[in-house]
């Protein structure tokens, strides 16, 4: 009998973080223990070799007439820092008051495990399921999937034959009110690092003579936004689709509350656009984020210096149609365009990931072309969400980006059905993340429908 | 016979770095060298006790006819931090071309010890020396000096009835042109904490719809300063006095090289305000300066979150007649009237110390009450310099802060001779800091002309 809270916990004791080469062992463990529990499960694995971490590919097999579902899922977690704000060790799991607590409990080693616990208990009861699946479990997801593409486009003949993809790496606003989520931000990573003096200086020997890098950053960095909080780059906003109006229907049906938006948020005021509540910024409209920013001293007491340098971290969320190279380039522009003299700017690109939409069945604006198989994937969903939760289920865009969505469409030309199995208060991507096990429990008989409704389509 | 270099390598391996508490055997290691030290030379050493870090004093009585000199240095040395950037270990020094590398061998260490290796060859010349000598060596200097204001106030009765303090804690701007210092710049330390959301965020799923606390202080710290670089902070400048027009001349005769400061700060353009040369800002004028800056992801990759905090490190260098205490609550409510709503700030002050002013013998604008021992005592000097150095003395103003030297004046009605063994390419406060030995040797020579010459006056 599969026991998925128990193979959850056994994934989340790995601490597979790409994105710091110090915690290699937890990337291979959590690759080992995947590979041994499809293998269990009577699937074929193949550990598929890429730049960087390898990616776990797990099939079952059968007739080329029957349905063909891509189950996608990632292994890797966001770093735990700052360590000292969780209550228990992040690699360590923890279940209190029906949550399991550790880092990528929610993203995504949870929602993950929902299929492939529905997968193990179909292929249990129903070992002749005319159904063919192909689990793809990525170890890059966290630094924008850079190996995912080749591998892609590498496998595109025996991929693109598939019917549709199926993964649970979205929000859904509470436990009994699922969203399926048709919309993802798009995603543009910049480094800026700028130079002053070729080393510290101290302050007051040679204060008042030179750029200090650090005031020359915050002025730069501070024309990036407007002050009702645009962005303030020429031609940013140049290709941001139109929202339709049955997708505000959606959003409005949601009911979603602002107070209790701020008290979870510990803000005492949101920072939206003017015209946009924050529901519908984090949804619809593109951003420029500072995700961290460093230089000259920060230890303990001061230090009286200029400093020679520094550093922020930047990442642009993208919507509707516009294209993360062009919008880099812009933003990359803009900074150089405004580097005063006597400071030398170096902009590094990071990763990169297009915005998603796909038109769910029955809408006005849904493709023609809808082939049969994901529309009856989506009603699918659509029907379990209504059995097992209490609210039937919305679809909406949501502000996440999961880049290989994108590419998944334009590579491969399949469509993807996202059921969002983690909430807000997960705390993704924070200290002491966690996952309603509920949620699980009901998200595990949502797949096993969907699953089953697909093979009845043989 | 007393080796002086030998001595200074001796003092230079212990690590005193006064601002990190991990460093406290280093601090009682540099003061228990001191202690032997002295009282090799026959001084009497009194260890005094402070709140953190004890001051050594030691003392040569006598005849209270006699002058009494006070000579006053630091055993405390800043942070080596980025250690990746020197050459050889920081505390472990090494001689290479003439000049000594190690933390504190420019700050304080080199020049503390041509006053100490003067007064060991004066009192083996002539043991009957008709002078009186106060050793007076802090450990908190590089901290903002918080001990020894009460430790002055204390000693005011002992103290405040000697002649002079003299120094060597300034900067002279190559080995042939030495520089009395007349003028030193006062500081102010702020500390500036934002937060926005109670913990870091997912920037896709909730970018866009709260304040970024690192946008915040960008766009805050960037207001500090207006487009000419002047501080856009109101009431800053009101207190700053006119320059002399003696000082204007000094400072012409030193016929410093634009092009030479550029690349010895390895920097393209100069930053000063508009009217100013860059030797003028950094004596004449007050900064605002960024020491250190610090929020969010600063490890390896990227990590896309809104982040809870950011903070800031600033310290004001003052002039003239401002008022550290005024000038940092202007800058503190600048920032908080600033401050958006969404984000909260807390500021807390850090060390401060007024600026400092004295005017040698003989200008037009001489207190007509100078005593005759520091008229004396600036004579011998600007002499004794003539004689072993290839250029006469020049008596300027530097940008630097020993808020003591102010804090002596107020307390102890003594003003100070700073007689500056420092030279721009000893890299003080920077890695591979380093001291010119010729000069410590010439220096030693100095102070030993200066002493006898008060001696005289017995």
């Amino acid at each position: 009998m599969f026991d998925p809270i128990e193979k959850l916990k056994e994934h989340l004791r790995h601490a597979s973080v790409s994105t710091d080469s110090a915690f290699k062992s937890g990337m291979d463990g959590s690759r080992e223990f995947l590979g041994d529990l499809f293998t269990e499960m009577g699937l074929s694995v193949e550990i598929v070799d890429t730049d960087l971490h390898p990616i776990v590919l797990a099939r079952r097999e059968g007739d080329p007439s029957w349905p063909h579902v891509v189950i996608y899922g990632h292994y890797d977690v966001q770093p735990a820092d700052p360590l000292e704000l969780w209550e228990s060790d992040p690699f360590e799991p923890v279940e209190r008051n029906g949550r399991l607590y550790a880092r990528g409990a929610a993203d995504n080693k949870g929602p993950q495990m929902a299929h492939i616990a529905a997968v193990a208990e179909l292929l249990e009861e129903e070992p002749d399921l005319p159904l063919r699946i192909t689990f793809l479990i990525e170890g890059e997801e966290e630094i924008g999937s850079p190996s995912l593409l080749p591998f892609l486009e590498g496998r595109k003949d025996e991929l693109s034959e598939a019917d549709l993809v199926l993964l649970s790496d979205t929000l859904s606003p509470s436990s009994d009110q699922l969203v399926v989520t048709v919309g993802l931000r798009g995603i543009v990573a910049l480094e800026v690092e700028f130079e002053g003096p070729k080393s510290d200086l101290h302050s007051g020997l040679h204060g008042g003579a030179v750029y200090n890098p650090l005031q020359a950053l915050f002025e730069v960095c501070s024309s990036l936004h407007d002050e009702e909080n645009r962005v303030a780059v020429p031609g940013f906003y140049e290709d941001v689709a139109e929202v339709e109006e049955w997708e505000r229907e959606q959003l409005k049906a949601l009911g979603s509350d602002e107070d209790a938006y701020k008290s979870f948020l510990g803000v005492e005021a949101f920072h939206a656009h003017p015209g946009y509540s924050p529901f519908e910024a984090i949804r619809y409209l593109p951003t420029l984020e500072f995700n961290g920013m460093g230089g000259g001293y920060q230890g303990e007491g001061s230090k009286t210096i200029v400093p020679s340098k520094a550093m922020a971290k930047i990442t642009c969320r993208l919507v509707g149609n516009q294209d993360p190279f062009k919008v880099g380039a812009l933003v990359k522009q803009a900074i150089l365009d405004r580097t005063p003299a006597g400071i030398k700017a170096t902009i590094e690109m990071g990763h990169e990931g297009s915005p998603y939409l796909v038109v769910p069945p029955g809408r006005p604006n849904t493709p023609e072309n809808q082939s049969d198989r994901l529309a009856r994937a989506f009603q699918a969903t659509e029907k379990a969400i209504s059995e097992n939760f209490e609210k039937p289920a919305l679809f909406l865009r949501e502000g996440g980006s999961i880049p290989i969505i994108a590419d998944i469409k334009r590579v491969l030309g399949l469509d993807s059905v996202m059921v969002g199995l983690f909430l807000p208060e997960d705390n993704l991507h924070a200290p002491n993340e966690s996952l309603n096990l509920d949620v699980l429990k009901k998200g595990i008989r949502v797949s096993k429908s969907v699953l089953k409704a697909l093979a009845a389509d043989s």
